[in-house]
């Protein structure tokens, strides 16, 4: 990417970053993709927010998921770490590593992707770096935003009292997952196919918050987006916060099909909240900021439900059942190791 | 990496954090990685200059390189590139992608090679994200600089009669690189080991021209650094230039162990001129900035060679031989595809 005129005879990188990747990197600052580096000018008096999330072939994806779907997700997930922090997006960086025999194609339609959602979320393409690799395709994005100075929402702000909010519905994208991973997962769920392409399209392509990112800057006390389930993630803020949780499962608010995935096998409620890949925000914030968050969300067509409150403690957040009890899980969250 | 504390049972994921990245991310800003992004505030009337590079396993170094050099030289190669841009460094995110079987220790060796450029370099670890691959490790570095309001040093700037200048020696990483590759090599070039070792140190370990930033900034018309050849890179710098030059191949700096092997076999002057993984600077200036230039690389300790001119027209440069004819080259630029 950084290397993308060439005197001689174009080289296939040349051409690829020329023919695929130049008429979508159209920031000033991108250069044209004709230079070593970007420009990024944060406007005075805000500071710039850094993220990095990569996403593996086998991994994070399927090699045979169309490649516009691949490039959004990698670049949806950053967006969604961006909308967790009350960030405005500003731009991103592309690190994208490619076996010798993927064919131009596939990256033809993934740029295609990739630039389409560059557009919608104004968040542009600014440079990178392209190179070959011996393993499977692996997409690396470095995503920035903006805040006024010292507003970053960080995890650590949680307080005892807090309401406990989350964004959108939660478990889907895990539900989809096990549709896609394992035809007995389809027979165990004997869903419907409406609510399996629902579940299944939600691991493809999530819908980060960003339309929300503001209200989270003004409201929230606390933040973080929901990657690796909301039991682990909610601990992971709790944890930095040094507080606890008491979360009402009930209240978790669940789309249609995975109500219906839950009500036909109710064990299906682990996945739910410890399987990830929501994108979702979870967030905390003083009572009396709820209602005015309440009336941001519902401008920004964003559906926002209270789970539960912030606890004086430094335990894992607990997770109350129908029966007040705390569920036990086994395994708390993804690990990407 | 953006998962560092863990509520449960710490994942390997969150150990590896903990133990080998958190004690490097001491910047402020990077929020001892317990958060999903990091804060960073340029300078009131600063840029912020952006770049990525990835290394790979296989490709861009060998499985069985010391990992602390793997790091270094990741962390390097975008140092090399704010260098060339005149930025000062600012930070950088890490993507890490490692295989399953990868012991910890090759991480812990990795962090702390990692640790010691950062804190050389003023480059502080601000995040960014570890995953598992099926594939090689793969390194993905974008590195933060900053320059005042609108003077980052383009490839887009150089002027006819403006001279061309390059640092430090040119061709010692790619006849490195020869050397550790192919015995064959070794036989032919008929080195003394201390020329051989040289070589080879260059190739494993860049050494990027940080301290020569400012004067570029302040002096250079346009610059990039040179890593995919002198050829093809000055090529692309004239080609965004819309110049050409001509360049004296007998005044292209060359190290002892280059002018050794270049004696032993003067076909090898094409590899030095093309094979890249140099990381030195070319320039263009106009002729009244060059004493000055000279006198700042002389207080930074790093030499600087006029080589050439630039010249009206927009052909590739020339590299004019002993007999003032033009060079013809087999692969005028290493391409990564």
């Amino acid at each position: 990417m950084s290397d993308p005129l060439s005197s001689g005879p174009q080289s296939a990188e040349d051409r690829l970053i020329a023919n695929c990747f130049r008429p979508i990197a159209r920031h000033p600052g991108a250069l044209g993709l004709t230079d070593d580096a970007a420009v990024l000018r944060p406007p005075a008096g805000h500071d710039l927010v850094v993220t990095a999330d990569a996403v593996i072939g086998g991994v994070h994806f399927f090699p045979e998921d169309a490649s516009d779907m691949v490039a959004k997700k990698a670049l949806r997930v950053n967006l969604s770490d961006l909308a967790a922090k009350g960030a405005r997006p500003a731009g991103f960086l592309l690190t994208l590593a490619v076996p010798k025999l993927l064919p131009e194609s596939w990256v033809a339609l993934f740029a295609q992707g990739l630039g389409s959602d560059a557009e919608l979320y104004g968040c542009p393409l600014l440079g990178g770096d392209s190179v070959r690799t011996a393993g499977p395709v692996a997409v690396s994005i470095t995503a920035f935003g903006t805040v006024p100075y010292g507003t970053m929402v960080r995890r650590g702000g949680a307080r005892a009292g807090d309401v406990v909010l989350v964004t959108g519905t939660i478990g889907d994208a895990a539900l989809g997952l096990d549709l896609r991973d394992a035809v007995t997962a389809v027979k165990r769920m004997k869903l419907d196919s409406r609510h399996q392409y629902e579940l299944v399209r939600r691991y493809l392509l999530p819908q980060p918050r960003n339309a929300l990112a503001e209200a989270v800057r003004v409201n929230a006390s606390a933040a973080m987006d929901v990657s690796d389930g909301l039991v682990g993630d909610l601990g992971k803020l709790c944890a930095v916060s040094e507080v606890s949780a008491d979360i009402e499962v009930a209240k978790v608010p669940l789309s249609e099909a995975a109500a219906a995935a839950v009500a036909l096998d109710p064990a299906a409620i682990e996945r739910v909240l410890t399987g990830g890949d929501d994108y979702e925000i979870v967030c905390t914030m003083h009572p009396d900021r709820v209602e005015a968050f309440h009336e941001a969300a519902v401008a920004a067509r964003v559906p926002v439900t209270a789970i539960g409150r912030v606890q004086r403690g430094e335990g894992p957040p607990r997770f109350l059942g129908s029966d007040g009890k705390p569920m036990q899980f086994k395994q708390p969250a993804y690990s990407h190791f």
